[in-house]
């Protein structure tokens, strides 16, 4: 059977003064766990956890798995050494973790053998369930079918995030399908790229790994229970009015910048709430930004409901 | 006046059993030391400093003092967050670090105002010299000249690790005019990858960064003093001499495994030395690696001199 399906939730990690801002952080949490998503998880691209030391990430995992109230929680776990990635796994399995999110980072450029080394290990060490975390935009590594593949044959892989889907709903189609035909049946696929979310689940796929849906559920889940229904038309459609936002993932440089401004302009976390070097959207990309969330119809009641008949 | 010009070697920092091979560390710094080389950058690319934990690198940094002989030291200083920089940059210069290295890393692609003011915090916060590394191989960010020129106008900025010349030795002289035209008088630029040294210091680059030659100094300090004493047409000689390692750089995955493997094999550092995932070269790339530093003479004490004439 298999875990992890239906919409996935990634938290930010707000910082304030360069420190985990824990109450913001939990605030979040609750947030998606009241509005219903099928898993949360934290420390992925959207939590920063490439940029917190592992007491950090120790801290937000048992954050994540107080405040979920029982949803299921994953926890990114990926680290540039293996004995880390060894380390950040055995924190999350202490925090109470259901799964844990592994993406092959690296500084100097792994090959195949490498990362199917890693996987290995993370799955050896622990018999927590992994999702396997395609994220080329971060990591510059590229995975292979094959690649897939082999991994997804090791014990304890339950799911594989890929990056996102093709935008023809017939090729989308073929792209899933090739995946699946190569994984073992238990094994899911989980689309990312929240512009492809509505097209990947209808091409086929498990899960929905949501970066902004992870300060603003609702329209995210909206569309994957449209999905589940069977109502393909009324999730596209969805994801269609949400064009404008989509388009501001590009300009504004990635969905991270834009989950912060978001959470800080509904006061779900302090202003600044991103780790330094990287500054959150100017004040005119806010005032851009805002204006769509006011043309799509987003307030910050976005975590229980979307308006569906807003357009 | 210009500093760190000349030979700046990186040594490995070998591991054994995950943990930091201080000894075989502190035998390669010493191994620099006595050659004569002109500086030596601890914790660079080759030093695998993003690898390495704070403690670890905050004692590497220490032995790297104690081991140089009054040899200049650079200490690599990188990180994904600002605030872990600044504690690198604490730990090297409680170290006695005569400078540090600092690459802009990153997981989120970073814009350049992220990256000025990356290179601001740290040069407001200590006034040890600043080598900017641009390593686009590793780091995935691209500088303009443009931002070359407004962070080198910080106070504190030392040098410019550039990451090679164009093949061809006029343009490669052009490349080189054009950075310095735009650079105060006291910032010096540095060439790096090995297969470039010798035409970037013949190009009028004011040091060499050379991953290879933290192993194998001689032969990278023979061309260093031939082109310092003018004679070009020897140091280019030299390198061509080399080609055939050059050539192995693309085809193994770059200067971190060919170095770790030469220290290997000439028993500077344990089997294994790499931080996983890595792994080092496979049997057969190490045996076609020894056909080759038979071919061009390098032998163990090619960390004291070269044999110029053995072509």
């Amino acid at each position: 059977m298999k875990t992890f399906t239906g919409l996935s939730a990634f938290p930010l990690t707000p910082l304030a003064d360069d420190k985990v801002d824990e109450s913001a952080f939990s605030g979040l949490v609750r947030r998606l766990s009241s509005a219903g998503v099928d898993s949360i998880t934290a420390l992925g691209s959207t939590g920063s956890y490439m940029y917190l030391d592992r007491a950090e990430r120790a801290r937000v995992a048992q954050l994540a798995v107080a405040n979920a109230a029982g949803v299921p929680v994953v926890i990114g776990v990926g680290a540039m050494r293996t004995s880390h990635v060894v380390e950040h796994i055995d924190d999350a399995a202490a925090a109470g973790a259901d799964g844990v999110l592994l993406a092959p980072v690296g500084y100097q450029r792994l090959g195949e053998s490498e990362v199917l080394d890693l996987y290995r290990t993370a799955t050896e060490h622990s018999s927590l369930p992994v999702i396997v975390y395609d994220n080329p935009g971060t990591t510059h590594f590229a995975f292979s079918n094959d690649l897939y593949a082999r991994i997804a044959s090791l014990p304890g892989i339950a799911s594989i995030k890929i990056p996102g889907v093709p935008d023809h709903a017939g090729r989308a189609k073929k792209h899933v399908d090739a995946i699946r035909s190569i994984l073992p049946e238990h094994v899911g696929i989980g689309v990312s790229g929240d512009a492809f979310g509505a097209a990947g689940l209808v091409a086929g796929c498990d899960a929905w790994y949501t970066a902004v849906g992870g300060t603003i559920p609702g329209p995210m889940l909206d569309i994957t229970r449209a999905v589940q229904a069977g109502d393909h038309h009324e999730a596209l459609e969805i994801s269609r009015r949400l064009e404008p936002l989509w388009s501001l993932f590009t300009e504004f440089g990635g969905s991270l910048r834009i989950s912060a401004a978001i959470a800080e302009h509904f006061g779900l976390a302090a202003p600044g709430c991103l780790p330094l070097p990287i500054h959150g959207l100017s004040s005119k990309q806010r005032q851009v930004l805002i204006g769509v969330l006011n043309e799509v119809g987003l307030d910050e009641t976005a975590g229980q409901q979307f308006t569906r008949d807003n357009s």
